[in-house]
């Protein structure tokens, strides 16, 4: 399927001089929504994901689904203060100042092999902050997966010493 | 199943005097998770849905795979400026001031038959965001449904006239 064409490539959002691939034409359209998730799911269940974790808010729309379809469980990763129980935090490096994303402490049952699923992958913070908090509790991470991914933003070096799967590539 | 046992309440969040419901103890619980989404499956199902829309950020936890077990498409309705092509917004009512949400223009078919999944019904001021903003753009909405419902907050009021779900209900 050509999932490229279901893509909206927005020019100057949020900022100028960034094309946004804007995923929610997929979303909306169901054998590209449906062909998405089932790509990701195969990586996922050949990476025996025990449960799948995924970033606020995008990551919600892709993680979820997939873990329904592999009938495993589904762990948020968030904002700070949104998760109500106890967490764990990671501060990261934005290009731009730092950001802070939560996980629940008991999210995860030590040695449980989970598979983090984002929307994309650019410069790999977001993701590798996901990964840490994981690992922080106990968590063994078996893969990272995205819907797209922005090779030219080496998100993979950042990602180094993890599988790493995305559904659509963007070379430029 | 006894689904309310996998419902964590939090004290006095966010604020105090709330007891706050959190659904991510279900979430990561495959059983729970799996049944909960199969219950609003079937609902979604019986009111000929043929696109889920879910508000940011926990409606897209379980919107998005309500629509891929429905082989239907998801739309996301979210906070402003975080869609990046043309929206609709509606701004509503909250207990303390107001808020806005919006939806893309082109997200929906005329005449599509749609149903609103979130995780929580308690005043029911988002969810009629939501079911505002479909409608503002042509959609048709068929059902609104929730993992959750606080009765005692008479969101169900606030919905007079659509058809509401919800899998668990408090009463108290």
């Amino acid at each position: 399927m050509d999932l490229k064409s279901k893509i909206r490539v927005v020019p100057d959002f949020p900022k100028p001089g960034i094309s946004f691939k804007d995923i929610t034409t997929l979303l909306k359209d169901r054998e590209a929504y449906v062909y998405t998730i089932d790509s990701l799911v195969a990586f996922c269940k050949d990476k025996g994901a025990e449960l799948i974790v995924g970033p606020e808010a995008r990551g919600f729309v892709l993680g979820a689904p997939v873990a329904y379809a592999l009938k495993v469980g589904f762990v948020p990763v968030r904002k700070p203060g949104k998760l109500p129980a106890e967490t764990v935090r990671y501060e990261y490096g934005l290009e731009y100042g730092s950001d802070v994303l939560e996980i629940h402490k008991d999210a995860i049952q030590p040695g449980q092999k989970v598979v983090v699923v984002d929307d994309l992958l650019a410069t790999g913070g977001t993701a590798l902050a996901a990964v840490k908090l994981v690992e922080k509790i106990g968590g063994i991470v078996t893969g990272v997966a995205f819907v797209i991914e922005l090779s030219y933003l080496n998100g993979r070096k950042t990602l180094e010493g993890y599988d790493v799967y995305s559904v659509i590539t963007y070379d430029d």
